[in-house]
């Protein structure tokens, strides 16, 4: 039940495609094909659930609240890359600097406030990243929220650094906030595809986003009437992101491998340039997830860009 | 039903009348005489819509997803430039870098919070422009806004940052806000009027506006009272410029050719120096927008200035 | 009827009196003796009130639309120096520079959303007005609004760029807000009272005012119980601004010469260096407004300091 | 009826008791002991009411709307140190600099909004005091106002510049806004106490005070049920001061000379380092306030630190 | 009752195990092996509560008010450090730099306004530590407050500020404002973990806890059907800390010194790296505090890292 056209752009943008400064090339190569599957695919190992939700995420697995968990499944699991705030990127991976690529994420907060005007400071800096040996950095934009200027404002200054520095920019393309939740809430497909064309018109290379969930009565037109199935809303947003290569995440944890994988290959299918998997990897028991891994890892080996 | 008088000033100020420092003469040059109609008149198109709207406002003609399009459009169509961000303007236009002049617009917003306290932030900079080889910069002020403070001291910056690199800088003046809409919205000629003055005492050296309508019951006086036809509010405004060049915009799409052309038509017979029109042109499909481009061009090929 | 008493200060200071850094007593010495009366005394021509009111103040006079209106005026009128915004002098000024004299005015607002919060962001700079030729800043103090502090904030940091190049400082004085509007609003004699030790304390050299109205039964005592005529309130307020030179504004257009002439009279003999008309010279035409301008400037010249 | 203990500390430490930066201990020293009553006691004429209060401050004694009366009399009077905001100190004071000692009083505000989120923006730096000469710096904290964040940051900023300068720096430490009040109110000993402590731990040199009155029921415990009388209730904030020097306010003005004498003498009873007593001085004719302030000088020498 | 798992990591992490930048691990070295036990522990007297809590904090043991009885007793009492804010380290440590490490708190408010929007505002910097010799800074941060982002920005400058100058940074890590107060409190289980790893995430080396609370009713799950006893508790926000090292606070005052102690080795049972304990050392009388100080360091010694 494709709906495909013309018009309709292919798998994502491969790194042949972009014309890039000659830093901001190099470390993408490395992510795309100096790491992980190495064929311009991704597949980036995030931790920054611990600031975002609280240690209560790891009760599931309690090891994984040792960032060792993390860091040893991403050298292992043969990860393109481990994302991680200052805090833990200084903390335990630097006696593997190096052997694995680095997303520094440079803002971010806590759950204990609500999100209806959800704002994520930045404590790190492009220069931290430079200095650590990173090779991009991590910065979410709250799209939709009364405070979204606050974000903007401060991705102008990111974005500024990343450019000057040589540093790719991986944008959390997240709406939040009360009036997103008004117009039917942050996970549909309304919601998903703003944040996709958001983060391309402010200049991100990478985009991290969710699997867009069908609108109902509170989306605005065009949405509110859209009956697109699973693959149709996907290849939408991964459209909508344009040149803009589109990592889609897992959410809260599946217990089955099998789903894992036919989500893989969903995204993959509907021109993801990969996933952003977190608590789908580190939840599982160290050997569960590293064989979850070069599953997934081999899945991506087939979708070369 | 003209009502001219001799106080009224000509059409707009073409730049053999404006004394200006070397590299904003240049690179106003090149956007007036150097590109597109080249006779003085400019012909603008405008691609933020994807961050001002969302996705939703290329539903209508798909392939305009792909800023692909736009730039073939502009390229092709003969326009006087493009209006970006930074993030299409490094996607999609470096490999014809030179060839169309770019308008580098700075900030924006998304439309998921409500326009009560509208705020435009700046996510890219003058230097940005600079290094993009931009001929201008463009930037939103949202007129009236409880918080246009934020703004108009973004905008000294910014202006202080174009006069210092010679970058002219058009102004995208935009009543908005909850203050507006209790006196009669932004559409208003009141609105509009106001508008234009703003962006002459601001320092504009080309202002964006939209065509206004008549003022009704909250407007205020003596706007409310007044009977004007739209030749004669469109002077009205562009007099209110000054010596400010004033671009009208398209707002939504007209399926009607001919009117598109009256519009334009009218705009220049009442002062405007240009036009920008999106949606009127990249909603179109390619064979139709580019030849409805190539009559606007020779519409504006008749006024030179 | 005069209440003059030992305490009383006389005449407002004369540049004789004062003791300046050079670069400051070369502009201040241009202002009140290189040209205008050239006797000590100010006559200024102050054009900022399309961004402050809107074009709606030139309804009355159609071509003081027009910037140069104000500009032949000034130079016609034979005034001591024109106020205009960045906008207005870069593009009226430009071919006059040197002719009259001119003070920059950096920040200004819109009246769209009403003044309980009154703020006026600054949108031009010390250093522009250098770049300018300018013998003078304004900058607009909201004093007692909410928000008062982000604008003594502000005018802190352009005291200081003005210490550092010399240049002279004009503020604007003007109670505003919610606050004082509780109190008895901005125009009585409490108000201006107030507004003129702060412009002291502040630190400006000149400051413009309104003429004071009697205070009612809002107004603080002992203000409130203040039984004194208009002269008697005039020089009340000329004494409480101290050594900084007080100018005092037209307010809304009086169509009767005699009226306007018989206030600069009143304005004098209380101790004001000058006057700051705006709408009360440039609504009239222009060969009305030359001649109350000559026979204004006539006055002053009676009034040597 | 004193209640001394041990652990209270003796009269206000003295230069000689203190460590400190060569340009901090010669403008301490020349504030202590080599001006006014020169044995380590301090006299200060501060005249910052016409900015916080208004010009009715003044109705009382109008001279001293003329700040030529404050100097003189600090002049005459042989005060310590007279403490002006910029506008003041370099109108005024530029003849006489040299004379008496300057402190430069860095930010203020007006009492026209209410003080429920009282803050004091500064609009002055130290590096104007360095170039006028200034001896010391004055800051403003609003102790528990709601917008405290701003001051105290602002104030972080004032330090680090006294510490670069060599500059010593007055805190004003008053207690302000709506939770104070609704905690017993600015006056008491609950709130001049806190103040005193705010100002050792944020690292005032010296500090003023008002004479705090008793608690009442709305005062948090233990305040409230203490029976303390007005010498032990200045003892105890001089404690609470620690080895920042407290001068003691004079608050509103007291006819009776004897009233004010004996203040005096309570105040350096009980540890204070001096007074800052300003309406209490030049709301009286010169004459007196001469007398006056020659007798306090006396009382001050017999208080030798 | 020890709920031990292979999970679980030991005790708190020695400077051994932590690869460092010279400086950060030069003054940690002073920290932890060359001061107070001396043996990879850290004892520590903290002093800000003048600031926070007011002068009454002192009431149950004057001499404390005066800052020269902590210093006296971290001095005698063998502390791995004292814990000031600028203006009681500048007034009462100089006489004896060196002797014993300072950690320079760089932030502060009042509790004169409530909690429910808690922000602590820096006033001193990182290069003032660098200036007075210090070992490290101390950065309060309110984990889940309203105003959170205002704190972890500033927290940012102060990181990077850290790591230019080689300074080792401790993290007051304190749930607060009206949020965490919905969800059960800054006490308990569920809001101490999560700063832990708040702490960890932002990059702290040291962090500053309070011993958890069981979570009741209002605590999110999965805290809230959790039944620990303090033990695992007190283990449980350790982990949560990772290679931070974990300081627990003494909170208000306790009058046996035997549960002190049980405190003491309850906390370093769990894996503490020691313990910062004010009020209960400082309020009790100098021979007192010194005996029981002598006897936490005597307990500390028994737990090497």
């Amino acid at each position: 039940m494709k709906r495909k056209s013309q018009a309709i752009p292919g798998p994502s943008p491969s790194l042949r495609n972009l014309s890039l400064a000659q830093g901001k090339r190099a470390r993408l190569w490395r992510l795309l094909y100096g790491h992980g599957p190495a064929n311009g695919t991704l597949m980036v190992l995030p931790l920054d659930q611990g600031l975002e939700h609280g240690p209560s995420d790891f009760f599931p697995n309690p090891p994984a609240l040792d960032t060792s968990f993390q860091v040893r499944l991403a050298l292992e699991g043969g990860y393109s890359a481990i994302a991680l705030g200052i805090g833990l990127a200084e903390k335990y991976l630097r006696e593997h600097a190096g052997e694995v690529p680095l997303i520094l994420k440079l803002n971010g907060k806590t759950n204990i406030a609500d999100d209806a005007e959800a704002t994520s400071p930045a404590f790190a800096s492009v220069e931290d990243a430079v200095r650590l040996g990173a090779d991009a950095v991590g910065y979410t934009v709250y799209v939709g929220s009364p405070r979204q200027d606050a974000e903007i404002r401060e991705y102008g200054r990111v974005r500024r650094d990343c450019e000057r520095l040589g540093m790719p920019l991986v944008v959390w393309a997240y709406p939040r906030g009360r009036d997103i939740e008004a117009k039917g809430g942050r996970g549909t497909l309304y919601a998903q595809d703003y944040a996709a064309r958001v983060a391309e018109e402010l200049g991100a290379d990478i985009v991290k986003l969710h699997e867009p969930v069908p609108d109902a009565g509170a989306s605005p037109e065009p949405y509110r009437s859209l009956r697109e199935d699973a693959e149709a809303r996907l290849r939408r947003v991964v459209r909508s992101a344009g040149r803009v290569m589109v990592l889609f995440s897992g959410g809260v944890k599946q217990d089955d491998d099998a789903a894992v994988l036919r989500k893989v290959r969903l995204y993959l299918d509907c021109g993801a340039t990969g996933v952003m998997f977190g608590r789908n990897m580190w939840l599982r028991p160290m050997d569960q997830a590293q064989a979850l891994s070069r599953r997934v890892r081999g899945l991506l080996a087939r979708y070369p860009r």
